[in-house]
């Protein structure tokens, strides 16, 4: 006899079908209306950190979702600010349409031209996904110095607009700021205003937009 | 001129310093003290979620920080149950100790051993992590059942008691048990009770421990 016996054992799908009960129940516990559009992003995010915080801090741009999973579609490609986001995406659905996930900031020879150029890898890395032959998908969990890169390349006209940000960076410096930026530039974004977010929150998002597209298939 | 200028200019090894000062202020403001033992764990995972919460839920066994600085300094290696914590933990100063990450779940092998055995991925994970030459540290920042078939193996006989189960699962169903489960077998811990957690914060555990480990070096 093991304490395991004591905990009743349920399959990881039927985990993920109760933990969103759970959470509807409870947003509605709570008096908390999300809009139907957005609703599967909100809870998706909810499910993946247990906060219902960002039922009230996620903000999104209008026909954002709808949009995005459009682009998805489309096989629009995905660039990250970290390898954490990047192996939290579910990319077999991801490649099913065509797209593939970045992480510039992370490849060797970004590393070599910033230093070099005397500039941040990851500058190099906004300037090498503004040169993909489409707009990409960007999803910044970590780095709010990424956004700001991007928002300034684009108002220089060196990117193109963005197909959509999602803007979750977490944190204590410049955070706020860099999030405020994104809403004000004029693309789609997904942003979770205020110091929190994160590495799986900007992966979650994603998956969240990936599997609307995909009409719930995972593979 | 672009909306970039407003924003301060700081470097990221500044970020993390007034990152740090700036929890601490907090912690101070809330009235929470921190025990100086675990205080670099405790900051660097409100570093990471930007989440005070985890000042009054994390729980460290007794001893726990010294012994697993003591445990890396060994080379001793880091099982996760996912591939994003595994992205997470910074592995160049692992590898200087001579410790590796292993993320078995992720194994084509082990996928293929589930399917004939009929029983899940991570059980047949957690019987490699069994196997290992030494007993490693568990991050566990998603899967509930893995803590769970991790509890039910050193319970058995079948596995060596982890010289550290680092359990932080986030979610709805199973998860505040799984932690209770291991809080109560008797190995050194580091767990966030109730329902948050994530695979970013298990990676920020194992960071804060390496850095300690290092002495601050990240290289």
């Amino acid at each position: 006899m093991t304490q395991m016996q004591t905990l009743t054992f349920v399959a990881p799908a039927e985990i993920e079908t109760r933990s969103f009960q759970i959470i509807g129940d409870e947003l509605a516990a709570r008096g908390i209306k999300v809009d139907p559009e957005t609703e599967p992003v909100v809870k998706r995010v909810i499910h993946t950190t247990a906060d219902f915080e960002y039922a009230e801090t996620l903000r999104f741009s209008e026909g954002v979702v709808p949009q995005s999973v459009l682009a998805l579609r489309d096989g629009c490609h995905v660039v990250t600010d970290t390898s954490m986001v990047a192996a939290g995406i579910n990319k077999r659905v991801l490649g099913r349409f065509g797209g593939q996930v970045h992480t510039f900031v992370a490849d060797a020879d970004v590393a070599a031209e910033a230093k070099t150029r005397g500039i941040t890898r990851s500058a190099v890395a906004m300037e090498r996904a503004a040169a993909l032959p489409e707009p990409p998908i960007y999803a910044i969990g970590n780095a709010p110095t990424a956004l700001v890169q991007l928002a300034d390349l684009v108002q220089a006209g060196k990117a193109p607009m963005p197909r959509l940000v999602i803007g979750v960076p977490v944190g204590f410096v410049n955070v706020v700021e860099s999030k405020e930026l994104i809403m004000g530039l004029g693309c789609p974004y997904i942003v979770a205003v205020g110091r929190k977010g994160g590495s799986n929150v900007a992966a979650s998002i994603v998956n969240a937009l990936l599997y609307l597209a995909s009409d719930g298939a995972r593979d």
